[in-house]
C-alpha cells in the first residue's frame, strides 16, 4: 500500500523559467510526508514531534526531475516506504499528474529517528515500525521516469 | 541616516506571472531588518532573540507596490525608522533599483518589543532606543510611488 | 457570502522564533485567493492568466497579526470583497483557528484588473464583476482583532 | 579552482525543529550557483537565460545533510565541477561554517544545458565549457561529512 495526497502546484512556487523551482518539489514531498503522519497513520507530526519527542530529520536524498510541473497543476503525490532500519526509514516519493500516471519527479528520502530534545539517534518505536511496514515499496515498484 | 544593503533578487522568488511574488518581497524587507541588525547595529538579531530574549515581532504592516521586480535586478533595500514608541517601533522599508532610484515598492511595518521567553510586550531597552533614534525618518523623507 | 478554505500550516513556514513567518501568512491569504477561483468561482487563477490574459496583481495591502501561528495548526481562510472599483478589488482575507473563532491575522489586498500581456490596467469584465458581488463583505463583517 | 560565496541563513528559512529545513539548504545552493555566474564566469544566469537562451535546469540530484544549519549562522557555499558531458554538468556544493571546515551539507547536481525556448537539450557551448573547466573537482576533493 501506499499513501497519496493531492495538492494545488502554487502561484509563488515558480522559478524564472516559468517552471517549479525544485527546491519546491521538495518541499511538496515533505508536505505529502506530513499529510501522511496525519491521515494514514492518525498522529499529526507535530504532536510526534512535540509531544512524543520523536523526529525524522532527513540525512541523505535522491531526486530526479522528469517533467516540468507547471503553475495550475494538481499533482498527486505518493509515499511508500523503501527501507525500513533499526533508527532509520528510506522514504519513496513521485509526483503524478493524474493518479495513475508516469511520474513527473521522484525523491528518495533517508532519514534518521531522533529524540528531538537531544537531536541524537534513538531506535524506532515498535509502534511506529508496524505501521510503516503497512507501507513498504519495493524499488520495483518506485516508479521511474521516462 | 538611513540604512541599505543590496540583495540579488533570486531565480526561485519569481511567480507565474514572471515576476517578484509579492510575499517575497517582504521578506526581502526582513533581510534588510536582520542586516541592519549585524551591519548598523552590531548585534546580529539571531543573538539578540537568543541571548538577550529581544524580539520585534510584526504586529501590522502596510505595503504598496509600484513597479514588477524581476529575476536578475539587484535592488538596494532601504530601512529607516518612522516611530519610536515605549515598546514599539515602526519601520520603514523600501526598494530601489540604483541607490537613489525612485522606489519599486515600499512597506511600513509596525513591530512590538516582546520577551521571547514570555512573548510579552516589554519596556524597549534605552541602549537600543537610543541606537534607534539614530535611524529615525520623517514621513517626507520615506519615498512615495509615482 | 465568503469563501472559506482549510489549510495545513506547514512545517518548513516557520521562523526563528518558532512561530508562522508572516510573509508566510500572506503566502497562505494568496493561496487562498487562488482556491477562490478553482471552488467558488470556477474558473483557475492559471487559466484566467494564460487563456483570458487577465491578472489581479496586488498594489497595496494592509495586515495585522493578532495572535500567533504555528505548526500543526490547520487554520481556516477566509475571504471577501470589501471593495469593487471599475478596474480594482480590494479583497478582506483572515485567517481562524475553527472556522468560527476569531482572527488569528487578517489583510486587505488591492488588486488591479490588468492585461497579462501588456501588464496595464483594464476594466474588471462584467462576467466577473458580477460574481465577485456575490462575495461583498461589508467592513463591519471584516473581524477585527483582540 | 573552486568558487565560494557566503550567505547570511535567514530567519524565515528555518522549520518547527529550529534548525535549517532542507529543502531551503537547496535554495542557498542554487542562489551560490547564481552568484558563480554574476561573480565568476561574469554574465548574470538571468542574461543567460534570457539574452542567450541557454538555461542548466537540474536532472537530478543527491544530497546529504551532515550537521544542522541555523539562523544566525553566516555560511559559506563552495562550488565546483564534477563532470563535465557534451550537453551536461554535474556540480558539486558544500557548505561550511568558516572558509575551511567540514561540510555541514554537501550536493552534487547534474544539469542538462537546454534551449530556454524549446527546452530541448542543446550542445554545452565551448565559450562556457572552457570557462567550466576552470572549476573542475575531483571526487577526492568533494568533501565528505564526518
Amino acid at each position: 500500500m501506499t499513501f497519496r495526497t493531492r495538492f494545488r502546484y502554487r502561484f509563488g512556487d515558480i522559478d524564472d523559467a516559468g517552471i517549479a523551482y525544485y527546491p519546491k518539489l521538495l518541499h511538496y514531498f515533505h508536505c505529502a510526508f506530513e499529510d501522511w503522519w496525519s491521515d494514514a497513520l492518525g498522529r499529526p507530526y507535530a504532536l510526534l514531534m512535540h509531544e512524543d519527542k520523536l523526529g525524522l530529520p532527513a540525512v541523505k536524498l535522491e531526486a530526479e526531475f522528469f517533467a516540468p510541473v507547471r503553475y495550475g497543476d494538481e499533482p498527486w503525490v505518493h509515499l511508500g516506504v523503501l527501507r525500513l532500519g533499526t533508527s532509520s526509514v528510506e522514504f519513496g516519493f513521485w509526483m503524478t499528474k493524474a493518479k495513475e500516471a508516469a511520474p513527473l519527479c521522484r525523491a528518495r528520502v533517508l532519514t534518521a529517528a531522533v529524540d528531538m530534545e537531544t537531536m541524537k539517534k534513538r531506535k524506532l518505536p515498535e509502534v511506529w515500525r508496524e505501521k510503516f511496514e503497512g507501507f513498504l515499496l519495493s524499488e520495483a515498484d518506485f516508479p521511474r521516469g521516462r
